[in-house]
């Protein structure tokens, strides 16, 4: 397919393609396209070097790279040829650009690959999330001239198809998607023989298959990158092509209405014969309402999505998959598949194309699901030096920790504490809640800021603001925040006892039965934070610390270098605060970061390269999985986690950024040993 | 996989399998199973070598084998092991077979492996064209035993039974059908988890497949074959393991409410917006019927019908798979698709198993279709020295004609007349139809057979039985006949005109017009041939027979060594008639066969044995297709065949069976004479 001769000669010009690096010499005369793939530079181009489909422009760096021994010129790429000069004459090519297989080698180059080149009027969605990644898409679109049917030769227009594939391709071995038999003569006829074929091949060594037939030159062609989480779906529509993500949006999971939980959604399917078709209806309905959503907005057609590929936990990969869930719900919690699943769409009830194919990531084990695979691919621990904690907090925590030499992961059931369910007050990061807190250690009055009111409840504005909207609880964030304020501020101990002598010092201590409580706000609506809100914040932290313990036991270390935070609540709650609860372990605090939908940034990386697909199965084959209900240290790292920030573990990074409190060795016994005396008596 | 030490040791005993002949010196103690395998040698097993499936039974023939310098005795093979001991209490092991997987080399042996392993109570049916195929089919059933879950290594169910797949079988790559995903965990539990696997690998270079997957060992799996005629659709149920043909039956086509012969077909679909979709679901529709048949037959779960393969002319062929025949119904006669088709049987709308794979035998070309390709394969010129000619005859006869170092094909338009549809008296080969015919040369008077009447019309009983069954018309074969022997007898020239003059000598010989009939019957009923019924002969055995001679010109040769006479009408027809009419090309009687459903018998050689699938694919794309219409020696060759046999081409070998009529050169000059003039004068 290449026509690059030897390079054996030291004098042929030299070509260095950016932004990969990678250079060679080729013969004067050389397409550019030709000499970027023989070194493996990826150009797209779906007409196959005919001039016509415009992916394939590239653009000179003029200059001298005196480090590459390069003097660069647009004196040594060819002038504009008639296949340049047309697609100039009839599309748009930006100044300076040039169609790679159009423009030849005449003398050294610096040669610029573009990352946006789109060739459509595309809508294009500014993401924060937009990362460049690297395209080798699993789909390739190509653009074929057929032979007219001869009676002389009478093969099939398919074969005859299948022929100009292996000719201007190199698709010399091809399967054909059934679908595609019934249409392929009117297709041939409607484009007056001439198509382009959607290929589609995921792994290198497993035989292309044609997925889509269409009339003339099919210059798009589009994916979809999802996370399905157990309360929100979020989808992004890209292009194949270009890359870019088109479209963004998002819906609440409607499996809700079956159990807000995961494991409330396993007892329904225990507890209903129809309950897991019901529950992968749903999703698939949603995953399908989304879809319409993606397309319309990026005004694409449904009919040209080829690709989609999903992450979920354990739970929502199975109900999606349409894999009974109960195995999940108890021990040893078998997982019905774990490595990467692809499938066609339509066998899973998605309508796009009848050919499109649909790729699942891998789950790292039972509780650890391909949600964290993505993570991991995105924030790439096992492409790093520095150990990384990455931490996916929701009813269970998925934890992966690890460097590119060795990583491991576990999960850890934290409960639904941090999502607000077992706090008093707890509800869910919406308008009226509490998410941030700052308690003044002096006169233990609180300043807080609710979601939906700029300003702080001690600033201008707020009385007004909150008469309309009200103040109704305090979501996981600000749980976070006013117990980790309530340890700075000495009102609850080491132990997360509150202190009640402080009752005499601020009207705030308020006595419930035998504990106390911290009153947040008063008013009509009082919101407490109570002693079993910060026993179930303890527990759940506890569990979270533990399973990062272990891992780190695993590890042989004793800090971690760098935290991710991912997902919903990790993208809300101050690391700070976090640290101070002993949420996570000691490091610099510039050094943790919430790392957003790190899940479906993983689901895109997969869409757009399927490099990163065989990265995220060899490094889920190799991560260590650990089961912390097995691990005998599970219980000592668990009970020294129990203390803020921890009983057993220093933080002296934490240290250098906050003050914190002097241990309070009284109050500590007093309550430990009040509840021994009472627990003795019963 | 196999646990064969090197053999270069010659002291080694040598071990020799019949019937293929393969030999190979092997250590003492290797297993009889790997010994074949490692030479190629196909021994089914199911279990994999632990004793339980039955199916690698083997059996030691003793003797002394000089030619081979082998001396092969009972005590050159291991004594019962325990496993065959368990086998043999627990199922029936005829006298003298042995287990391979667990029989050892001891001494040198002959090994035969027979072909008739059935460990199963099975209805075995006796087809008369039950020929043994060697088996080697595209469906391996896979017995392993798969480690259960472990909180410690938290692999997926299915990952886990592709890891035992990958050690006990060699899979190392493997795909996964979809449908399996959501039952794998029920199975894996219902098997305690020892599960068969389906395996499906077409072409050795592509990927294996699971395709099903059941609890426990599961020793059987079943394949249709299945020949799509116009007229009938026959269908054969097989034993993949055993290759024993279990059940058959076959059903008229129910298209025929559609149109009768292919062209009408074709029309339907052209002047109706629905008929293509209305015949697809007629022949799916009864397709399905007859499994149910085939199945209930044999005593077979549609679920365990694992493969199915299928042949028949293209536009059956086309209308099968979903596609408008349209484009086969003019120049150029674009196939839409001629290499072999892969689709699933759930695409098709089959009802077997969700995961049963389908192959279609290639179309030769736009009229010589994948019926020809089954007849071919079954019937082989390309394995032969021999010229040989195979001809299918139909509305379209297909014609192939080749040996081992050429074949070439091509299809002549016969028209219906040798299916009774042109002939005044013509009918279906049905009770009622005259079949065979002799006329006295001296008498002129016929004496004749029909179906449903066993004695010939001059023989006691014929009068009563036919007043019964009535005489109502001449079908296929007794048209060739009538004609031959009116042109034997002298009643019809060299040139086909009914010879007027003998009127005179014959009450037979009766004046219709402008031309004379011969009355075949007299009564109530006449039965006549009149000269259009010998006009529509000759332009239909012309249009054969010119095709022939094209593809004889084609090869260089004038005359061919065998001729195979497929399909029902071939089967019917005396070789000496048809050879007598020139239908055929002059041949030594003895070597023109009828073959029977040739087409069939290829389909269940592709189904038992993937090798042939190959052979076929290659064998027709070497094979050279003539498009007669452009041919410019057909119109010659034409005309010549149009006289009895031929005008141009001598019949020395049927000369020596019969004894052909003196020309009439008379009545010959006459006719065309006479109807030179007529033709003027309009």
């Amino acid at each position: 397919m290449l026509n690059v001769p030897p390079k054996d000669n030291k004098t042929d010009p030299l070509v260095l393609f950016m932004p990969s690096g990678k250079r060679g010499r080729f013969p004067v005369g050389t397409p550019i396209l030709d000499a970027a793939r023989s070194l493996g530079v990826y150009v797209e181009s779906v007409c196959g070097g005919r001039g016509i489909c415009g992916r394939c422009q590239v653009e000179v760096q003029e200059g001298q790279f005196a480090k590459h021994g390069i003097t660069s010129s647009n004196g040594h790429i060819s002038e504009f040829g008639p296949k340049e000069t047309r697609y100039a004459d009839k599309r748009e090519l930006k100044e300076g650009r040039r169609l790679s297989c159009s423009a030849t080698v005449q003398g050294d180059l610096v040669i610029d690959v573009p990352q946006d080149v789109a060739v459509n009027a595309q809508v294009v969605r500014k993401d924060s999330d937009e990362r460049v990644i690297e395209r080798n898409a699993a789909i390739q679109m190509c653009y074929v001239e057929v032979e007219e049917p001869d009676m002389h030769k009478p093969l099939g227009d398919l074969d005859r198809l299948m022929a100009a594939l292996a000719t201007d391709w190199g698709f010399t071995e091809l399967d054909v998607d059934f679908h595609i038999l019934p249409q392929v003569q009117a297709i041939l006829r409607k484009g007056e023989w001439k198509v382009t074929a959607a290929i589609h091949r995921d792994e290198e060594r497993e035989r292309p298959r044609m997925i889509a037939l269409y009339p003339g030159l099919k210059n798009e062609a589009y994916g979809i990158a999802c996370d399905i989480g157990s309360t929100t779906i979020a989808m992004h529509l890209s292009s194949l092509l270009s890359g870019r993500t088109v479209a963004s949006a998002g819906t609440s999971n409607p499996q809700i209405r079956f159990g807000e939980d995961l494991m409330s959604r396993v007892s329904y399917v225990m507890m209903n014969p129809d309950g897991r078709a019901a529950m992968t209806k749903a999703v698939r309905d949603a995953l399908n309402g989304l879809t319409e959503r993606v397309c319309s907005q990026g005004g694409v057609s449904r009919e040209d999505v080829l690709e989609a590929v999903f992450v979920g936990n354990p739970i929502m990969h199975h109900l999606f998959l349409g894999i009974d869930p109960t195995e999940l719900g108890g021990a040893p919690f078998a997982l019905a598949v774990s490595g990467a699943v692809r499938a066609a769409a339509h066998d899973l009830g998605l309508s796009m194309n009848r050919g499109t194919r649909v790729y699942v990531l891998p789950c790292i084990a039972g509780h650890v699901g391909a949600d964290a695979a993505g993570a991991t691919l995105t924030e790439g621990p096992h492409r790093q030096d520095e150990m990384m904690l990455l931490v996916d907090i929701g009813t269970n925590a998925e934890i992966v920790l690890g460097n590119w030499i060795r990583t491991v992961a576990a999960s850890s059931p934290t409960g639904p504490a941090f999502e607000g369910a077992e706090i008093s007050c707890g509800q869910r990061a919406a308008a009226g809640a509490i998410e941030r807190v700052r308690i003044d250690p002096v006169t233990l009055e609180p300043r807080f800021r609710v979601i939906g009111i700029e300003p702080w409840s001690d600033e201008p504005g707020f009385a007004e603001a909150a008469a309309t909207i009200g103040v109704t609880g305090i979501c996981g964030s600000g749980i976070i925040e006013v117990i980790a304020e309530m340890f700075l501020a000495g009102i609850i101990s080491e132990d997360g006892v509150v202190d009640g002598s402080l009752a005499a010092r601020s009207p705030r201590i308020v006595q419930s039965g035998r504990t106390y409580s911290y009153l947040l706000r008063d008013g009509e609506q009082k919101i407490m934070v109570t002693q079993g809100d910060v026993r179930a914040i303890q527990l759940a932290k506890a569990a979270l610390y533990a399973g990062v313990k272990l891992l780190m036991d695993k590890q042989g270390i004793d800090h971690v270098d760098r935290i991710g935070l991912a997902g919903a609540f990790g993208t809300f709650i101050d690391p700070k605060y976090a640290m101070v609860l002993g949420l996570i372990p000691d490091c610099d605090l510039d050094k943790v970061k919430a790392v957003g939908n790190a899940a479906g940034t993983g689901a895109r990386m997969c869409l757009l390269n399927r490099g990163h697909r065989r990265e995220i199965e060899e490094t889920v084959r190799k991560i260590e999985k650990i089961e912390t209900a097995l691990e005998s240290k599970f219980q000592e790292h668990f009970v020294n986690a129990m203390a803020m920030p921890n009983k057993a573990d220093a933080f002296p990074k934490l240290a250098e950024a906050v003050t914190l409190p002097a241990r309070k060795a009284l109050a500590n016994d007093e309550a430990a040993g009040g509840r021994r005396r009472r627990r003795s008596r019963e």
